[in-house]
């Protein structure tokens, strides 16, 4: 392999992942290293249009060790996780030729080739808004790509560094078996359909607040599983009833019981967390504010319009029936939290169709929106609880990126573009 | 009976009973006519001397009706509650004689006697403070006393028209025992030891919010029990070994276990609530904060030094090992909850001697704090969030006044003082 000529040589991969959020929860390993679940969960992937991450890996025979930038900067490789996501990716890896470049890697050669990643999210990296699930996600599949491994997504997925990456491997509701096997060779990522299936549903997320999450969701998740007296209950009595019920409602598109379940297991998600010693708290007071507004709205209209559920973090992830029931949950959105700064732009983004459609225009129609007749007190407003929404769908999974002006790393230098 | 000169006799009664805090929950009934828990509770007896709630009962043939007044204020007595309260003790009544007054009320004179009852709580009817349960013990025990009831005060505690009320009976640490038979006949409390028993032990509670709560414990404990899928294995499986553990923390004044396990039912209380569809939150982020303080500290210091409770409220209850952690948990409390006005007084009720104690004598005293060296984020400081606290102590059990001072109805009218 290296011949002077060859020692130039710089091959990259480009590939785009989407986010996903849990609409049955995964929380609780019963393997750490293999990253291996408790129980089953189910997942709803977002349009990466707005929300996603992009990756780009490359070799080179000139590359003297492994290195990664996130969104622009460079970090650490020591971490477990993304050492073995590599190892894994190169023990499946194949043989590569380029022949416009000259380029001709065998497989036993990608053991000793180091690789340079930049990856970069196109949201900023709220707490609980699974940026990791995308971030190893994208990895596992560029990586992939580039190595020229011959598997089917849902084995790939199984070569993971976040346990919720291996939804993100396809679009639409994905279930992620949790697998018998002590090895974790049966624990993989499943479509149950894809996003075209139920099209009419409406994302809606307000992020709460952009501080770091105190409680990692890895160290967070160990602790529940040492300590939630709740867990193993909840894991192997309550769940395997609701990913039944869940798949069937998602199959036929019954939003009254998708809603009830999504709802139900969000909170019961969070009981876990506040069952484990010390207790961890996710969501706070605008959290709990943005469920009852919910709850209120849902039980006033006596079949519900929205489900919401809460990842680790404050933010609200809502998923409305359709449309229109989204354009009335963002007008009481915004009519409980108006925007701090006078800037309607930065306060919507994703879809931002949605605000029109809401009969929104400026902050003086936010100011101006009624107050919802289900609403008993009046003037409930919160302004600046909620530092700006996200309107998006269902969306697709991982796709490569031929197109050379989504190449994070420049092929002359082998470094991430910019720095 | 019903002769001339007998008409116009007033006969009064009056009591004293404390409130209690849970350290192992009640929570969820098993029947709702009958106020039998899904299982045991084990509460400490906080002294009467800071909280309880002070009752007159009175009796006379002019009364056309059962009347009450609380806090000054008459109220409907058309709830079930008092109506049950009422005939279990008019069918428990026995003969009265009193000489002096020249009156005499046969057993069976009782059913047709109307009361009039005026109770009155020394603090403030906040949110989660347990008062319904130092109100209805009080009012069971003071009937109890002007009907003369011979019966033991576990048994008395059976006609309740509050499930904790029954707690309330004894001091010290007492357990609701939940019986198994139907009729309830063996659902009572028990005192597992009186108040001199552990008495080195400090409470101090953290009142967060006047707020009326959004959710009542009756309800909201009907709709745990509904809709919760983690509740029964809460009540069955999880609670039993608790209270064993519990009982014998308390009998051997073991403050790590006592602490440990009342954490960690406070958090499970309101895992079941938040579990509970719709969700139920009793804790706010003022209360999320001083859990974390709490963990952070014990933490800290290697071993837990402070246990605190939440019942159906945002307030905490901190029960400190001694009077040496009380203060230096009050310093912290104080440093992180400056008070909203310039008045320390009314921002430490109960055993102000705590304040000297922790060598605070001024509000500057209090902005002259150090930051406690556990807490690494500086300027942590919520000023405003806490009402007030109160000081106190495990105390003792009801107590007849026989103090004219003390009766809240005039003898004369047959009506509350003051009204």
């Amino acid at each position: 392999m290296a011949t002077e000529a060859q020692a130039q040589w710089v091959l990259t991969a480009t590939g785009r992942s989407p986010t996903n959020i849990a609409v049955i929860k995964y929380w609780g390993k019963r393997d750490e290293a293999l990253i291996l679940p408790v129980n089953d969960s189910i997942s709803v992937t977002l349009d990466p249009d707005h929300l996603s991450a992009t990756t780009t890996v490359a070799a080179s025979p000139a590359f003297p060790s492994d290195r990664m930038w996130l969104n622009g900067k460079e970090i650490a490789l020591s971490g477990g996780r993304f050492q073995n996501c590599l190892r894994e990716i190169r023990k499946r890896a194949r043989d590569v030729e380029d022949e416009k470049k000259g380029i001709k890697i065998k497989k036993e050669d990608w053991e000793k080739l180091h690789v340079h990643i930049a990856s970069y999210n196109n949201f900023l990296t709220a707490a609980g808004l699974a940026s990791s699930a995308a971030g190893f996600a994208c990895l596992v599949f560029t990586l992939g790509k580039l190595m020229n491994v011959n598997e089917d997504y849902g084995e790939l997925s199984n070569s993971k560094g976040s346990g919720s990456a291996c939804r993100s491997i396809y679009g639409g509701f994905v279930k992620w078996c949790m697998g018998k096997n002590d090895d974790g060779s049966d624990s993989m990522a499943v479509q149950l359909v894809d996003e075209s299936h139920w099209d009419d549903l409406v994302i809606i997320i307000a992020v709460v607040s952009l501080k770091q999450k105190e409680t990692s969701s890895t160290s967070g998740m160990r602790d529940t599983v040492e300590t939630s007296p709740l867990l193993q209950y909840r894991a192997q009595t309550v769940v395997p009833g609701r990913i039944l019920k869940m798949e069937e409602a998602i199959k036929k598109r019954d939003f009254e019981s998708f809603a009830r379940l999504t709802c139900a297991d969000s909170n019961q998600f969070h009981a876990v967390c506040l069952d484990t010693s010390p207790p961890i708290f996710y969501m706070n007071d605008t959290s709990h504010r943005i469920i009852s507004l919910v709850e209120k709205w849902n039980h006033s209209e006596g079949t519900p319009q929205v489900a919401y559920t809460f990842d680790a973090g404050p933010n609200a992830v809502l998923i409305a029936r359709n449309r229109k029931t989204a354009t009335l949950l963002l007008q009481r959105l915004l009519y409980c939290f108006p925007p701090q700064e006078n800037d309607l732009d930065s306060y919507m983004v994703g879809d931002k169709s949605i605000l029109s459609d809401a009969g929104v225009q400026s902050v003086a129609d936010i100011e101006a929106l009624p107050q919802p007749p289900e609403m008993k007190t009046p003037n409930q407003k919160f302004k600046g609880d909620v530092s700006y929404f996200i309107c998006s769908r269902p969306g697709a999974g991982p796709k490569v990126l031929t197109d050379e002006s989504h190449t994070l790393i420049d092929s002359a230098t082998g470094l991430a573009k910019g720095v």
